[in-house]
């Protein structure tokens, strides 16, 4: 019944000492020092963790991916018989829509042109669309983009998202899978990207796809916001579009190579405001006391959360 | 039976034309030109009118003050009898909730530190807490007040407000009256003054009034939003303050003189986010439907909204 922690460029120790905290009397051990023959593990929790270490675990029942995405884990099709969950805790999950809603509101009520204006000591109002004339649009549709979805619902900008299968959620106008990608994009002045990165999904976002977005939106041009996965976007086309004027402005959490090269032309471009990969750096306090939850519940016959599906990789 | 529209500073024109379109049929004039004796005029639309003209309105029925305060107007109690209406209207409420939620926002995510990192090329990321340990506090609780009180609660802050009354508000704690003023400084990491100016109210936040605000919060210095009225703050204090380390930063949408004159050394400090009053700058349109519906209400024999306390002045 011993649990593992597996994870690659982090000190494994203090997440040993929480989860021993919150499972006393359990064999929490961490790899790759103490993981022993392996025979005996019931449930790793693992970042970056190679493919070979899973192959020796004959008696693995879970494994958790310290992160909402998978993409750092071995290809799930090569344990399918073992749930691999995601770890979305309410915690990330918040810090994740307080990003994404300062974000949609940044660009919304113009705030790189009158960042410039102070420094230009400036003071001109500029005209100023009300959010039900904003059509913010959100890609990926699972715990973050539909807590997302709703919290920008709620200050009244006209919200819309696309997942790959159909969603409901109150008061936000459902797009599904490629059919009705282009009426999406179409209809869409702020794009917030939160699709997980997937064979499907890497490097989806690029030239052609953001020429796509509104370009007759109350805005004067459409926005991209990326607090998903950076492989998911093709950098050249983004910084083509920037520039070109395909694209008014983005704010950019994440990256295909991070942290970004000093450089990247990201760093100094005007209309781009760039974050260190931050916009759901979750506590691992929090996340420890979550996946002791679900082990518990799991123990107890009960269902896990966020369980990846083998077929679509999230 | 005739309405008046009484502004300085700007165009009358479309504001006439605006109310000719949702009343047909009313003569609707504005001041000087063809305000007449003023014995048949049953409404004024007012922003900063003299107060001679009010004197000479002997059939003046109700006073629509053109913006959420009503400190450009000549002191209520002058025309005690007549109701004086603040145009809050939905749509002025929802942008300044956009701009106090976007405030919070940024100073909770530790805005201009990463812009500055985003300057320098660097990629760092900073202890970050979690909303529900960051204590905001909205001093005023009206119908913005609320409105802010209540966004920024649902996106997990621990929410306080202050008034000169008593309220209740589900899910914000709130305090009341002077004796109660400075435990709710104390409590408070965030600052959001959303006062309107009185004689109580001007100069109200000086530099020992920021002194009583939390140092022991979760951001390291507590920080200041104006969206209210510039003449309720004492400006060298808060210039001292941002500069002493009392404040760690502010956010000012509004200034005792406005506009701002280029040699304020507002424009400069690195800790401030500055706009030029823009906060809940509404629109026309709206504004000009929410009075037509009030005149229309009040006809029918309905209660107005917003009507002015003579006793408070707001």
């Amino acid at each position: 019944m011993a649990i593992l922690v597996a994870v690659k460029g982090w000190d494994p120790a203090p997440w040993v000492e929480r989860m021993r905290a919150r499972l006393p009397g359990r064999d929490i051990r961490a790899w790759p020092e103490d993981a022993g023959s392996g025979g005996d593990i019931d449930y790793v929790l693992a970042w970056k963790a190679p493919a070979e270490l899973f192959s020796g675990l004959g008696n693995l029942k879970v494994i958790f991916s310290l992160g909402a995405g998978v993409d750092h884990l071995p290809p799930v099709d090569r344990h399918q018989d073992i749930p691999v969950v995601r770890v979305v805790d309410p915690d990330l999950t918040d810090r994740m829509t307080e990003w994404v809603v300062m974000q949609v509101l940044l660009h919304h009520r113009q705030h790189l042109a009158y960042a410039a204006q102070q420094e230009q000591k400036r003071w001109r109002d500029l005209p100023q669309p009300a959010a039900k004339d904003v059509r913010v649009g959100i890609l990926g549709l699972g715990v973050l983009g539909q807590a997302s979805a709703l919290a920008l619902a709620s200050l009244g900008f006209k919200v819309a998202g696309w997942a790959r299968s159909r969603k409901q959620i109150t008061g936000v106008e459902c797009f599904a899978g490629n059919d009705q990608l282009d009426a999406f994009l179409r209809r869409t002045d702020i794009l917030v990207n939160l699709l997980p990165l997937t064979n499907e999904t890497r490097h989806f976002v690029d030239y052609a796809f953001l020429g796509k977005l509104a370009r007759d939106g109350a805005l004067g041009g459409p926005v991209f916001i990326n607090a998903g996965r950076g492989a998911t976007q093709v950098e050249s086309d983004l910084q083509l579009a920037l520039t070109d004027g395909t694209l008014k402005a983005a704010s950019l959490d994440v990256f295909e190579h991070e942290p970004l090269e000093s450089e990247n032309p990201f760093w100094v471009m005007k209309n781009v405001i760039l974050t260190p990969h931050i916009a759901a750096d979750s506590d691992p306090e929090s996340l420890s006391s979550y996946i002791a939850e679900q082990i518990m519940t799991f123990e107890a016959g009960g269902k896990l959360a966020n369980v990846v599906d083998p077929a679509t990789g999230y």
